[in-house]
């Protein structure tokens, strides 16, 4: 059995504990949250002990560690479970400065440490659909990429100045989705951005809350993204990959498939409405994934690396946004 | 050119008459109505003169009779325009009975006469879509056939009373189109209904309002036909076949391509409202048919016989319904 | 904690004891089958201990008793756990017959046992989000239900001689369907059967494979069920309620939610192509509701009357299709 | 009647001599077209004469002209058409350069003429849904809008160079959308594209055939356009509005509603492949609005200074495609 302990027993660290306990050949053995609370529900349900950081990194036992902490404390966290020689998955992102990030990665890099990073949409049974096929190539080339994303109502102001704003926070993963999908670097990227769904968005959050992006890659292909933190339908997750040879559709998910018709009209169920019921089988998979490299001796998919990608796009989206011009990706 | 005359300057006579102005080959000559204003309409928009139905049969350019008058008049003209050699084309029904259809498919067959009857359905491209795909062969036999006809609302008691009841005003359309997919005798036909839609079509209308039917080939093959005189999101037109190697389908016609996600759901726009509507192109096609019929001396897709068959359903479907038993085809 | 027992580690036993290891109040205590290899999988994976019938009805701890054995045991298992005070949930069928049914109830309920019957589709999202518009009664009284059933391929036909015949096996699902949907008791059943997906289903299996059923309820209420043993775009089950204020559908489950639009048209996704995924949620939720109504000394909402009297409305079918005739229920 | 006059007799002017006919209060009176056997079609078919330009002018019953000719004779065929006091319908553009759009547009003025555009998309049945749904105002502020248009295959590269390039030529529409749409002037435009379709859609046709924009409006509302000249599945015309409320989307037309689900999934009919075909309703609508506006002495909705906005955008997204940077439109 693989061994592994959890830092940070809140929302998703509770997803990723059970995630583990579904996994036949991995077992949660600590849980490690100065919340007592939040660890208790984890050690009653899945059997895991309570544990502080030093107990975790000094048992030899543990090969892995999960990290679902305070997006502030992953890059010390990170460094010293790597010392400890244990693998880890960090929930995104290492850092939301590039600085940090980058001392991270070659601290990780030079201990030849083993860090997944949780860009859980990879592994989308959806989205991996879509991949799939555009890596078969009988589609032929990506000409366009489009991909929607839209939250179902804004966070809180305090936690949009504490993001590092929409880029680094939502469109972060459209970036990973585009890099994932198009397999070659991007050029440039254009941003435009404004405070249409709240005014106070600006103001109180600092923040933008609808952007519409256009990159491109050095062939010139042609990547848009849009973003929006109000959908009233529900969590909207849509990618459209127009190749040469057909256009493949990754549509949002539906929370039923009942379809209502009567005088109004035809109407369809609403879209899943939250982000972890609609990526509930996407969280189980890298964590599967996560098990499965740990027992093979594999490199996980997602890397270090792809997380200082995708925060690359979002300062230069930030740039644009704030030049109102276009960013060259090498100056980033 | 084609001369065509018409009898009947009604709401379907009206859309005849403009199919043939659409047709490059045909011209209407003569529009007979003893309702002036109907005729009227026809005179001025196509330029045709208004005649007496003698008139029309003496004028020997008259290739061709569009039949359009109320139903009990149909045999009568039926067989004097096939007496003065024209080729007619009749709405359905030919009559409401068996006996009066018997005898005016045997006058106009040993007159050699042409006769097409309305089934416009025949020519809608939706379903002609899959009667083609079926006639490929590609997917293997037909299994099971499912007919859903739902129309938007019930019509008036006088109507149904007049109309011969349900199975031969609605279903008869059913029946047809079974007949036509699945090309292979009918051998039994159990049918229930109810007044469920308004217990007044019973009492009032003498007659049924929900319906729903099980047909067996002579292989075995199972039609099932559902029929309401209500549907509140429209013109509720669906026709499955499932076949060895696939289901087919023909889906309700919507208004538009509208598709609007909100909080109620994900909406699509309400079906095609009016049979007019929803089968303005066949009603186009049926008549180009019976014009390009007329002037390649080919015979028409559908005749007589078929009204005459679908008649014989209809009245084992009542047979069925009065008994509450299963009904033979052949005892009809 | 309610201490559970689980009879039959097959297919669905696994199923089962994952089920229970997700629900916060459930433990599974013991497994019991002689197939030692399939028990072995449930100890090591939920940590339950093997255990004989004796040891399992002896232990006061546990309260309920899961039954997947195989169908010719569940009558006697049910009394065997009922005598000894344990809450029993069962796999349908609780038998293949009517006798052994009907005295399999009276001992429960002479004992004033709880039997819970495995009718795992009343359990489901989808259906269950069609079940909760009808009984919130905006959409008025329903009058035309169909249910369409159709399984991706035949099974073997050892199995089909074993199970009592397609509608035993197959139907039955749907006659529970109809009866918890329709909420009124059904008065006579029309079925028609062939065996077209393949020859050898009759003469080999002593079964049909594709079956068209109509019933009717007092109120004149019309349910058509389309069965097939062959649907080869997956796992094919929908549901539709044609009710005076609207029409209300379940389609079948797909996949994915990728669409691929090229040359050959709009491609959607293929279905769910097996029972146990399309159904993974269901089977969750009824186990959740059977541990539920333990811990709440609740009734379940499926009671072994249920299973009986969708055994009858097959009994009815099956004579129907033997003589050819509509059967009233109260015959049966 | 009012009695129009037809300048070409190509195709569109076949559709627009068409829709006169179906008009119950226009008669198309002269044809003129130096290709005889072009206006002969239109002669023998709706009975129009030919006539010469001059003619035509001098003929003091007809009230409006329809302009169909080649692109370069636009402008000159107004002036004519509007000196001689007709009212003028003309195909877009009225010329690819600014100049002498404007200057034309200045003469229309000046003599208080009649000038309308042919943006038929304005008067698309599924277009219009979408408009509608916005001016009632239930889904609040329209915050981003995505117009996707892409043609089943690139044209000539004789007509590449000769239409202004695929802004000018194909992105217009989308421009005038946009703008009919949002009813917002628009500020800013980014425009990025690139030959992947055919490189030599650069070489020989000195043009693009992939393009993605994204504009902003004043109040920083976002609109993007993705144009391609393939699309394998027909002709995709999509429009989606995200409005505070609610998202609206108009989707491609399928040609039929036939349905297909086998082993390779769950298929739906392509798209409408021809524009001409899509949106025929279209065509009719406009001309039937000209009309209408003829006999009631109103001011058509499209106008001349809709054909120079769409042209001053597209010069806009020209000039960021030419420079790589953010155009603002006040600067065109």
């Amino acid at each position: 059995m693989i061994e592994l302990a959890l830092l940070g027993a809140g929302r998703i660290g509770q997803v990723h504990a059970n995630s583990v306990s579904q996994h036949h050949r991995a077992r949660l053995q600590y849980v490690f949250d100065p919340v007592f609370d939040s660890a208790r529900l984890i050690v009653d349900k899945y059997g895991a002990e309570m544990a502080s950081l030093e107990q975790i990194l000094q048992d030899r036992d543990v090969q892995g560690i999960l990290i679902c902490t305070p997006s502030d404390q992953h890059a010390t966290q990170i460094e010293r479970a790597i010392e400890a020689g244990k693998a880890v998955f960090c929930e995104k992102p290492i850092a939301t400065d590039l600085l940090t990030t980058r001392a991270t990665l070659e601290f990780v890099e030079s201990n030849r440490g083993i860090l997944m990073l949780g860009f859980q949409r990879r592994f989308d049974p959806h989205f991996c659909a879509l991949k799939s096929k555009l890596s078969e190539g009988l589609f032929g080339q990506l000409e366009q990429l489009t991909i929607t994303s839209r939250d179902p109502e804004p966070p809180p102001y305090s936690y949009m100045r504490a993001s590092g704003g929409l880029f680094k926070d939502m469109t972060i993963h459209d970036f990973d989705m585009a890099r994932w999908l198009l397999d070659e670097p991007i050029q440039s990227v254009y941003a435009t951005g404004s405070a249409l769904v709240d005014p106070k968005t600006a103001t109180e959050g600092h923040d933008i809350d609808t952007a519409s992006l256009v990159l491109t890659s050095q062939t010139g292909k042609q990547i848009t993204i849009l973003n929006s933190r109000r959908s009233t339908c529900g969590y909207d997750q849509r990618i459209e990959a127009h190749c040469a040879k057909g256009t493949l559709q990754v549509n949002s998910v539906r929370e039923t498939s009942l379809v209502i018709a009567d005088n109004t009209g035809i109407s369809e169920s609403p879209l899943e409405n939250f982000f972890m019921t609609r990526y509930q089988k996407a969280y189980q998979a890298e964590i599967s994934h996560f098990v499965d490299c740990l027992a093979t001796f594999e490199q996980p998919l997602v890397s270090g690396f792809d997380g200082l990608e995708a925060l690359r796009l979002a300062e230069a989206a930030f740039m644009s946004l704030r030049t109102g011009d276009v960013v060259k990706t090498e100056s980033i």
